[in-house]
């Protein structure tokens, strides 16, 4: 894939089992698509301000767990755009210790913009945005 | 649905666009799981000791997100089991704002007990859990 | 103290040793200081509007863990005002199991309106929030 | 001071203000002591295996907030032990950014090992891991 965020894992990352407490691979996720967009120039605020744009909130998520993770764990969530939608786009997550797939998940995230009253309403991803993840 | 579990989004669950921060509603259908078999008398505690089992770790989440959550907004989170396997089960959750469906989610969750090395491994789910969730 | 906030420990509240990860307090120390502002009819969105204010970020904060807390443990957040001065004020918090008092805790939080180019600055602090609070 | 984590922080991290949402930084705190201990040896599994330890509970923690921090600013959690006691230690924290002091923090941490019936009981700390985190 395209992107990579080095993660080590917390010790508050866990739970009483030991192992992570699974709400925090969203974490990752979410944090791993800030830094790719950002990496690339269309951050959060550059969405704001190159396209008037509000961000990217998300319509679907998911994962699947296919081994335990504890803390100290060093892992990489790699990550790239997996399909473009007019108005959304799926991004793929797998995140891996060593050469194992741990984790692999998805997000798919709308395009929003102003609406009236402080709401939000979905808008065509522009193409600059586009290929900019290419 | 079975069970529900009541909610006051916090400021700190939301973020800078000032909706839900996402990972949060996995946290929510997590805490009504336990809060769930807590109140069905097979709660983590009653897991260990009545069973000798370690938990109920994740296998397979995931969310639609139908509307924008802010905070001080009241939800209820209600569950129940929506299938059996052997050795797993999927749990269905609803975020509902007054009538309206916010959020809606799953969680497949495997039955574990202790392995070698302190690490856990499947088990077939116990009649007595499964009973007590109906 | 004059309002009170009840919180259910949860399950991913807590850390490999079984007891509350400490951050959670706070979370819960934020939460009930919202609800109280809330309830009286200043909170943040109140700020904004009535007050043009930006909010009440946080200048000091701290807490003394006097008994482990576990997932299951019914808490009582309970807060009032403690002190004020001119342009911040002192939040006191007590975390309660029953009768017995689990933490205490403190936040000082500044009063802040817009700022040039988007950053905030400290204020006097209106007198109808104070009266809100008494 | 002794030891560094770095951290850049995520959109996840902050409020609706925009600025991070402040218990966060006790994360943070507690990810870098985690991460000091564990680069000396002495981290929560060696403090078990070695010293049958069951770990490090908070008694006392706070912290001073001197500069508000935003998403994608890069921090460095500096740290180092501030005092020893026969039972319990101070460390402190500075989170930097460049060559700002953004917030400053303390944590005071018990040294305890297993008690009755689950429990647990301060005890005096190991010389060796005293002398680990010199």
């Amino acid at each position: 894939m395209t992107f990579q965020l080095d993660v080590t894992v917390a010790w508050g990352d866990c739970d009483e089992m030991g192992i992570v407490f699974y709400p925090n691979y969203y974490y990752w996720f979410d944090s791993a698509f800030h830094a790719f967009t950002g990496a690339r120039g269309v951050g959060q605020r550059a969405i704001r301000d190159r396209f008037g744009a509000l961000g990217t909130p998300l319509v679907d998520t998911g994962a699947r767990y296919r081994a335990a993770v504890r803390y100290d764990d060093r892992l990489r969530i790699v990550t790239d755009v997996e399909s473009w939608s007019r108005r959304s786009f799926r991004m793929r997550y797998a995140v891996m210790r060593g050469d194992a797939l741990m984790v692999e998940g998805h997000e798919v995230r709308a395009w929003v913009v102003p609406g009236p009253d402080g709401t939000f309403k979905s808008a065509a991803i522009p193409d600059a945005f586009r290929d900019a993840l290419a």
